[in-house]
């Protein structure tokens, strides 16, 4: 391997360079082919496959002077396994398509690829980055694609399973990374209002935590198969919002979800909004051992006018994130 | 449905009704859980997946001023289709990340959703988009991946696999998306450089024929399983050049590969360096019947200092594309 300075960009180094780096830190994918083919093959426990697509794109989802290569690998691959175990799935791989400007430096492209491989043997070992694609973007930006694998004979877990009488159950943290990215937006901004970076040092404990939520999530992604095995009946990951999501699993088993108030404190408004926590969601029957670190924050109801109530009181205003309507294209 | 202007642009609209758009023109895809969970699930032939993701980024890969909704969907799925289809295997659903600037039209989406079902239903019947993520983004990115099943005990081409005394042969265009690219960088550009509408009326029937190559090259993707059960020794999809392709092929499989000039003409300097068409470059054992579209274009020899030749002499230059040494940030 040359020795090329860290600080060399990725506008002046050939593709199988700049390859070359990632590759040496994402290390071997335990798969049939991996990189260097024209595609990768990969041995799933059945011939069921489950796969999962997001992305991550500078502006709207993180910006450089609040992330760093290594967290933003990280959370490009948290956000994807947490879908697969939003499935009751195992996640087996990931693909990355990684489209950069040419001023990134090559220490950068490196430590998002071990951003990607810490958070697959810290969340889903086992799990690696098996195959992927580079290309010259103005926008740096991150789509992951995620495969996964079910038990076999076992069933994937939808979002339309619940049934009236199920205990709802989250697993993971919400509204963390809400009060993280609340922090980012009031503190750490210029006058101008563009991000400046985090100085950890005035942050108290409680904060630093908050800030690291949203930078760097890390969704319980093994309870996904546990509760898979334990029964649940639907399941999601909650992305866009508690509120908002927890109503699209309503809508989409025809129920209404009553999440309860007082299990989501100490700041249960956070957690009712929050979301890119990628908590698991998930409903079980009554009496079930919930699987760890399942824990119960309401009932499934029958279908009322609204589909998600907290305490009995139907769930006002939008109660999260749509990236399309809410994006004003600079402070985001 | 809303009924919606189509000049409505994504920045007005919200995610759900854009979704909705886009699945009305995919149509339905053929999987056990298709969109509006977490994650799909496809059914396989067997429990070996192959996967493979390939992006096109608006200035590097493609020019609005060229290209339109249709083409750009066709495109993005065709350059996926051609990798699974060189591993010798049927592909069998897309997952499709769109990163578009809020500005972007809904008649260009539905367009590129159009495209993409078009391309599908074309070269690669039975597969379908059956996944995919929509983000907002200042630079219009459409990464794609591909998920493709081998044949029950079939075994995938890969790229070592080319023994001394095979025939080299390819299936599909070589050269002529090169030609189209030419003629859009010649004629199709105003003084300061920056693309213009392709005016049609202008140009001969081939100079259309090559200007569609490569703004919707067209691989012929059931070559890919056909060359498999041929018993193909040797596969991949050429997308960076035919020579430098080749040369990752015959490096792979450590032989030399030499090309015969007369197979690739009328215009075999465009043939040995033309990439974009995604033509699949394989070997077969000597007096293979070889399966259709294939022709023979050379065969394979014991690896020497060059491990391209054409008509026996080292075949010199980069002869290709590399999208980090070539890209000049504008014209490509």
């Amino acid at each position: 391997m040359p020795d090329l300075h860290p600080a060399a960009t990725v506008g002046d180094l050939s593709e199988d360079v700049i390859l070359a780096r990632i590759l040496e830190r994402l290390g071997p994918a335990d798969v049939a082919v991996g990189p260097g083919d024209d595609a990768a093959v990969l041995d799933l426990a059945d011939a069921r496959a489950v796969v999962t697509t997001d992305t991550l794109v500078h502006g709207p989802d993180f910006r450089l002077a609040w992330s760093n290569g290594r967290d933003l690998g990280a959370k490009s691959a948290a956000v994807n396994l947490a879908d697969i175990a939003a499935m009751g799935a195992r996640p087996v791989a990931l693909f990355v398509a990684l489209a950069m400007p040419p001023s990134t430096t090559l220490a950068f492209v490196e430590d998002l690829a071990t951003g990607l491989r810490e958070a697959c043997d810290e969340l889903a070992p086992g799990c690696r980055v098996a195959g992927g694609d580079l290309t010259i973007s103005e926008t740096l930006t991150i789509a992951v694609t995620a495969i996964g694998e079910l038990t076999p004979g076992g069933r994937p877990v939808l979002r339309s399973g619940a049934r009236v009488g199920d205990v709802v159950a989250i697993a993971g943290d919400v509204g963390v990374a809400a009060a993280g990215l609340d922090i980012l937006f009031e503190r750490f901004r210029d006058a101008a209002g563009e991000p400046v970076a985090v100085d950890a040092s005035v942050l108290t404990d409680a904060e630093r935590a908050a800030v690291a939520g949203q930078l760097r999530p890390r969704p319980p992604i093994a309870a996904g198969t546990r509760a898979a095995a334990a029964g649940a009946t639907a399941m999601m990951d909650v992305s866009d919002g508690l509120v908002r999501d927890a109503r699209r699993l309503a809508r989409a088993s025809g129920v209404t979800l009553d999440l309860e108030r007082a299990s989501l404190e100490p700041d249960s408004e956070r957690a009712l909004r929050g979301g890119e926590d990628h908590a698991l969601l998930a409903t079980f029957p009554a009496q079930t051992p919930l699987p760890r670190p399942f824990r119960i924050i309401g009932v499934v109801r029958d279908a009322g006018e609204a589909t998600v109530t907290v305490d009995g009181v139907p769930a006002d205003g939008p109660g999260g994130w749509d990236p399309y309507r809410d994006w004003d294209g600079a402070a985001g």
